[in-house]
């Protein structure tokens, strides 16, 4: 992995990617799919996630305060679907579906070396938590696989559907 | 437009299209780009959304409290940068790109004729907006234009490039 640039974070999430979300309690690594995420801010980098109270990487999140957002691309596509539909209760779902941790610098949960992207996170902001299960996290490491080239994401539209990226296009925009 | 079921709101936005937001101001219509939007609840659909301070739009949807997400597709690209390229300050967007505003039902804010959906919003919450320009939405009333068959949505990824929805893949997922 290859530190990125954090004013260049935007523009992994901004396209709406399915993402990995780690966390690590107690030292015991753990990981959710998350569709449900935006950014909020170029810089810092803020991004704002929704991660039901229902799942395990809840409570994690909410006592820890960090996590990284991992983003996978479509050769994960069956792992990031067996991620979701099981719970880090019960499964090692590192073991269980051959995903590697590595250390992160800033946080403790864990990258996935796997994934084209990793972001560290630390959360900033809980007040919407209670009513929405919304978390404001701050990007405050980014790291980037430059062997996994021009990779495509996935993105979720329901019940395990999804659309991967097609035919890139550039128009002149003064939009960031 | 034919109306689509709050249920499946959800479906359309998480994904992470490129879409256009609509609001109207004391009767006078007018149209931004938005990329920074994520779903927050299934049922009622819940939305959150960056609406930046320096957009005309901003004092429109604080004051108003209501807009209409509308989502592009591809063939609306070219247009979606010129949304955003200018201010509904001095231009008349939808004149000025042959957008087509009809009535909505629930809210005053307009849908776009072109748009293969429509959903009308109602600001919920507004605790968020001084400190990040975050809006929660509630879809109150959803439209889908039957003709636009498989329509493909833009991703933005910064700077004018998009990249188009490609294959969509299923995989079995207990994930909704």
């Amino acid at each position: 992995m290859k530190a990125l640039p954090l004013p260049e974070v935007y523009a992994l999430l901004e396209p709406g990617p399915v993402v990995l979300l780690t966390t690590a309690r107690k030292n015991r690594p753990n990981v959710m799919t998350m569709s449900w995420h935006m950014m909020v801010e170029f810089e810092p980098p803020l991004v704002a996630c929704i991660c039901s109270g229902a799942n395990y990487s809840f409570d994690a999140l909410r006592t820890t305060g960090e996590c990284v957002i991992a983003i996978p691309s479509r050769k994960l596509a069956a792992t990031v679907v067996k991620v979701g539909n099981c719970s880090g209760r019960d499964t090692d779902k590192f073991k269980a579906f051959g995903l590697t941790p590595l250390p992160a610098s800033r946080v403790r949960a864990p990258l996935i070396a796997e994934c084209f992207a990793n972001l560290e996170c630390k959360v900033v902001d809980k007040r919407m938590m209670n009513r929405y299960n919304m978390f404001v996290l701050e990007v405050v490491q980014a790291w980037r696989d430059p062997k996994q080239k021009n990779p495509k994401t996935i993105h979720h539209h329901g019940y395990g559907k999804f659309v991967v990226d097609g035919a890139a296009i550039t128009l002149k925009s003064k939009m960031r």
